[in-house]
């Protein structure tokens, strides 16, 4: 059947190299098998072993505020189970268009003061689906990224097809240095995030409007780790520093603090309608199911009424850095609730992460290259409202235990 | 600020005129806003007017065979809400990886007889993210894709990187055609769907496979309009037609027949761990929420074992497509479940859909462009097992009353 010269390809052979690329550097990843137990968050069941169940402590959600657990949100859910069903049955135009849908864009175009907002099936979809289409509708845009933007958006920008310049981490005289090295009459859009969800660190917001405001540049703000979690209402850091109207289009999420699942974008309502008319990410796929969009209703509109998981979490966020930083482990420094631990090793960071789920019953993944750069390998705990000073403890303890064993070194405090 | 010379970007007029386009060719799309009443599908509320809710029925759901309605997908969504909780509260690495998600890709492996099986966020995020990643890891690989494959497959192709060739619709000597023109020793794969969802025809599964076999292809299946309603255990076409060892990857969707939301693909173990490892859609974003897996894991283990619904709907796509062919009204003939009706304008396809909801309490969206090609514009009718004779009857009464008042062409049967 085949040319008898041809070398015909080995399928399997290619594939079972690439597998084997990531065992080589020590990056590839296993799955923890967990189920969480509803209202104990962060009590968690593992099914990693052989002997049934184990108890552990999670240490790694991004249900960052417990709202996946909220009573409000499971009885807003159940309501719309039983009220339509579990799925949409359709994309948005055709049959997937309830009015749950509706009532939430209205409730997220409300909490960042925009005139419209647009779902998606999760915050990569939105991320992508808009910048593509964005660059596609400005033709000769170029888009400025940060350099450390999440997979999302560099895919979008890719896809968008536009040129593309790469500014330093949060570093607006680099960003504006190449602002000023283009023409002034081509498009152009910065696409950044406020809280940088591996290092913990914060966008300095209202700098990049001036830019933007300067060199007429249109801005787009990925604020995933920070809606329901600053601001006074949740809105996010661009609430939190009252420069929300500055920004041309805020993205968000409602898989992490809001604590369900889905994306979206908020924006003026002709920037909306184009997105909704030309993406295909947003055209070609079926809806959010409605019973998601209720409990992320419900949810959105508890946590613009309530402070106490943002202070909870707050508060959870600098006890843990405190005492890790206490007693030298290598935490890194920042105002947010993320608390990155620093390995810079692929293979170390797995072996401590699986002592600690075996040993200890913490759970915290390892995260490894292509989540952040080689050499930067981490541990990154969010410490919620419901994490007490006793798991504190206990976590803190167990991590110095594993220092030790492992010989890392811990910097004690003079 | 702005340099004297320049003429800044409009950014406002550019969106503007985005949107003007679509408006000028009739195909700017309004969404229906609509709730589903439990239990009670194809019936629904329609919010669209101005005195409330008014009663409809949905003819152009995806939910095909109502398992978004079944009890046993409500009660297992009721059971994972209480037990766990809302969302998975992260990506599969990183806090989200539950035992529902687990068991349901072993379920999957299983329908589909292939060693594993692996969740996306949607059938849209499937595609891309699996044929995009193939591609990259396959160098220089060649993909053959027939012309009307879905928006999503066409994304993946294209981030892919590779080659396209485009083979038309169905036509095996045309696809041979362009496989033997190609250097043997490429790596190449065959990307089609099973069954076509705008048109309702099927392809020719074992054809292609020889074809595959003879030129050393892989071959990359959608089922997403026929998983859960083709084969003795819903495996679609594949499973019906006996080829699913065949092919090396068949991707199916959650959110059609299965009744929820979220998409996957089956394959070997070691594709399934490829595209786990390396796919950013996949590794990037926040798992299916548990909720959601667990109606689907009902929903495919019902349908696995019952032939109910699969036969009450084909009973009922026969009968009305009959009704429709009987009046001279413009159906496309075929064996599937997707009834379509040709108009061939988007404004009249459009208009056509207005009247059917206003005046007579139908539901069924226009399709018009770019979901379908220009100048093939239709309506698209998708009975189930719940859409009786009487439904079928009034439906086909007021098409014909339409056509009249809009002086179309009825073509009646000698």
């Amino acid at each position: 059947m085949s040319d008898s010269t041809a070398r015909p390809v080995d399928y399997s052979r290619v594939f079972t190299q690439a597998i084997d690329r990531l065992h080589a550097e020590g990056r590839y990843r296993v799955f923890i098998d967990i189920l969480r137990n509803k209202g104990m968050f962060p009590n968690a069941r593992c099914f990693a072993g052989h002997n049934g169940p184990m108890p552990i402590t999670v240490w790694c959600s991004n249900d960052y505020l417990a709202m996946g657990q909220h009573p409000k949100v499971i009885a807003a859910m159940e309501e719309a189970l039983h009220d339509v069903g579990a799925g949409s049955g359709g994309t948005r135009n055709i049959g997937g268009n309830t009015h749950y849908h509706v009532d939430l864009e209205n409730e997220l175009a409300d909490l960042h003061g925009k005139e419209g907002a647009l779902l998606f099936t999760s915050g990569y979809v939105s991320n992508e689906a808009t910048l593509a289409t964005l660059g596609k509708i400005l033709p000769g845009c170029i888009i400025f990224s940060d350099e450390l933007n999440h997979a999302s958006m560099i895919a979008g920008i890719r896809n968008s097809g536009c040129d593309k310049r790469v500014f330093r981490h949060n570093d607006v005289a680099h960003l504006e240095q190449l602002l000023a090295a283009e023409d002034p009459n081509a498009p152009k859009l910065i696409a950044f995030e406020s809280v940088y969800s591996m290092e913990g660190d914060i966008a300095p917001l209202a700098a990049i409007c001036d830019l933007a405001d300067k060199y007429n540049a249109l801005t787009y703000l990925d604020e995933v780790h920070a809606v329901g979690m600053y601001g006074p209402r949740g809105g996010g850091i661009s609430e939190r520093d009252g420069v929300a109207d500055r920004i041309t289009i805020i993205e968000g999420t409602l898989g992490k603090a809001f604590g369900v699942m889905g994306g979206y974008i908020a924006a003026d309502q002709t920037i909306i309608d184009v997105i909704r008319s030309y993406a295909p990410g947003f055209i070609f796929t079926t809806s959010l199911s409605p019973v998601l969009v209720a409990g992320v209703l419900a949810s959105v509109r508890h946590l613009k009424a309530s402070t106490a998981e943002r202070d909870g979490q707050q508060a959870s966020a600098r006890m843990l850095k405190a005492m890790l930083a206490e007693v030298g482990l290598p935490v890194l420094p920042g105002d947010t609730h993320i608390v990155p631990l620093m390995v810079g090793d692929p293979v170390k960071a797995k072996r401590i992460s699986d002592i600690l789920l075996a040993e200890y019953g913490v759970y915290v993944q390892p995260i490894n290259y292509p989540t952040v750069p080689r050499g930067t390998e981490r541990l990154r705990f969010t410490p919620g409202p419901a994490h007490d000073e006793a798991m504190m403890r206990d976590l803190t303890k167990a991590l110095v235990d594993i220092w030790n064993r492992l010989e890392l070194e811990l910097r004690k405090a003079a």
